[in-house]
């Protein structure tokens, strides 16, 4: 592997990276290019818009909509199944693997972060960065205005109610909300 | 009326309706249209700003200021009075009736929510979608960053502390905050 | 000094000032013109989009970046320092002086207030503004999704978590996180 591949699957095994890296820049660069497009196009073009989408995610299944705008750092690190929708201003930062399961619905203004940085300032000035994949479920619901941290999984037939910190698992079965989430009901 | 009317009409009385029917679909994309235009003017054409804004909105007072962005789905719902204003980002998901009174001020990034799915993954699996009306009362300030749930109505004279997610009706005269927001302070 | 000059110290200094003033609706439309510029260009063009940057905020440090879209009201009421980041979707209301030290690492979606409206209804329905100045310290990290309320002042080596909504002053070398945002760890 050359020295960026090395770095790049530094990144996505959760491993300190070197973010700093001339490729690991034009790569984002080269994404928001492809959501600018994306994001200023006429919403009556649907097929063409699902063919940026397409284009941009690791993978997905036959049957998605995402509604503009839209915005992630890399995209090939998404990967969504069937029937798949997110309402407007859907935020995924995908330095690890973010994987979302079939049947799943996100509501507006949705933020999905995976990108760690150290809470020691010294560490943190020298942009140490590392990066924690999150899981999302079969059937599951986020909210509007819902926030998932890095290293989340969500199980699957979880409802996240509107407004929600996501700050740690969420086992199947389950509603939760609030900041930090909790559990507010259990569906089975 | 024709079948389509009648769906349309279940879905403004709270009843469960066909969500997948083509001229629902139509009807987003022509507002997402007319916001495109609305989102992507140049803000000095103030007045041809407002001029969309109107065309857009089920009903509104003589003074009223968005600023963009603005997003909702059908825009037909939304009815507001005399003297709003909304800052930037503004999202109203407006399946069932959104009404909004006098005097209105709402901050930055607020989102106003009436779409409801089941809790229950296999009927939300069937797209099984109501909405619930959201009502604000005259002479309330929606801080920033707040996000209000379907079915909630707020009283007159309210203030809702920036960052609140506002899950219950609010009474008049009174200011909330938190998530869920609660009664942090009286005013009458 | 003119009584526009007059006016707009009053509103720095914390003052109930004339927000409806002509000249303060003009330099708000100058500054979303030029940040519709900002936010409508190729992300490619990094030299441009930081040169607009540049001209817009009062000061800055030599290297800053900040990614589309930004939204603020004035502009040169905002003060940066050196090595400021911030993703996605970046909010201030900078009636007052927002002041940010050096080594700041803002999160996508985060919102930084500094308007302020009386909480008496009668009052605030006849436009009574004030506003209250935000201070970041140095090395700061504010996590995605967060808001800043009117009048906060963050210490140095601060971690702010994602999805806080902080309302009052937080020291230095701590962590805080949640809705009001509290302490949840101290790093010194």
């Amino acid at each position: 592997m050359s020295d960026f591949d090395t770095e790049w699957q530094k990144m996505l095994d959760g491993e300190v990276y070197d973010a700093g890296r001339r490729e690991f820049l034009d790569r984002l660069i080269d994404t928001r290019e492809r959501l600018w497009e994306f994001n200023n196009m006429n919403p009556r073009n649907t097929d063409a818009l699902t063919g940026i989408l397409r284009g941009l995610l690791g993978s997905c299944g036959e049957h998605i909509t995402v509604n503009q705008p839209f915005r992630c750092d890399y995209g090939c690190n998404i990967h969504v199944g069937e029937k798949f929708f997110a309402n407007f201003n859907l935020t995924i930062l995908d330095e690890a693997r973010v994987t979302i399961g079939d049947n799943v619905l996100i509501g507006p203004n949705v933020s999905i972060y995976t990108a760690c940085h150290p809470l020691d300032a010294i560490e943190r000035n020298k942009w140490v960065e590392w990066a924690e994949p999150v899981t999302i479920g079969n059937n599951v619901w986020i909210g509007g205005s819902s926030t998932i941290l890095p290293g989340v999984t969500v199980g699957d037939n979880v409802v996240i109610g509107a407004g929600s910190v996501v700050t740690r698992d969420v086992p199947s079965d389950v509603v939760v909300g609030g900041n930090p989430a909790r559990i507010i009901k259990r569906l089975a």
